[in-house]
């Protein structure tokens, strides 16, 4: 697991947003500038979200919270397991709703809620928690497998605890391919580590 | 420490504001109507924040950020242990510019960021991690304890760990006395927690 207190050498791989309302598989992007709501233009952006069926069990549907479901991140490498347990030949950060990719991450989708990834542009993202795995980014997989069943239950499982995080701006700026990503820990424990 | 996913016998005991933008200190309430921003009205209400003194490790001065500091809770028990170790009749939760008063709860200030704290009138809060102790309340301990030489100080030592936690709002309602409140985990990892 990764420890939050420590250097990092994560890596932005890959930026990506949905501009299409219709879909959640998002789409590469040269660079991300983050506003206090999220990426501006994106399906999930804005201050506050009204709940959905995904919250059905914690709120009334239509319920307004603060949008804690801002930017969804996931790791290469955690892709990469998805892949090799389904037996197929790759899963895309886009299949995944994806808006950041990082690179260099063993256990990324672990990483406490509350930390911080502090990002060179001065950009600060807070990990809500982990993303919790539903069947749609399955069922573009089997568009993208044909003649493979089971795909889209089979994520479900291949993909608990590898899916990657939900996350919240703390801190407006840009994120670029390339960038270096620092872990801190959650808010005040932070001060000594940020510097 | 407590549990973030058990059933919780926390109570409020007492609700809280600093309508007067002068001191921190907060004044009780009959009680509290939540909005996204916070505490209409109090000194800390806002959906951003702009950094101060506190934050200097982390942010340049006039920093804009989101507002994870709106709400402040302290535990009666902690309150108690910190009196105990200074060696004072009382910590009151005025003096910490608690807004939430909570009864029953040992190792409070302990509770993992990010944890949910569920209120009667569909309020929630989010934990944002420990509120670290400065010298600020310690200053008004020593005028509520004339002749008690080095409170300020001392309290920053006594309190470490105990001095409650910082919340933001997740979702707006009523805050009353005598309310129950239930912790749930983070997010996605309360979903089947909730009901």
């Amino acid at each position: 697991m990764l420890h939050p207190m420590g250097d990092s050498d994560l890596r932005v791989e890959a930026v990506l947003a949905a501009f299409d309302s219709t879909s959640f598989v998002t789409a590469r992007q040269p660079a991300l500038q983050l506003e206090m709501g999220g990426i501006p233009g994106d399906r999930h952006f804005g201050l506050t979200r009204v709940t959905g069926g995904r919250d059905r069990a914690q709120y009334p549907p239509g319920t307004t919270l603060r949008n804690d479901r801002q930017i969804t991140i996931v790791s290469t490498r955690e892709c990469e397991a998805i892949a090799s347990a389904l037996g197929v030949p790759e899963v895309l950060p886009e299949w995944l709703g994806a808006n950041v990719q990082i690179d260099g991450a063993v256990g990324f989708t672990s990483l406490p809620p509350g930390s911080r990834l502090v990002f060179p542009s001065g950009a600060v993202l807070r990990v809500e928690g982990e993303n919790e795995p539903c069947v749609k980014p399955g069922r573009v997989l089997s568009q993208a497998n044909p003649g493979t069943d089971g795909l889209p239950a089979a994520f479900v499982i291949a993909s608990k605890g590898r899916r990657g995080i939900i996350a919240s701006v703390v801190r407006g700026g840009a994120i670029n391919p390339g960038d270096s990503v620092r872990v801190a820990p959650s808010l005040q424990r932070a001060a000594s580590e940020l510097g």
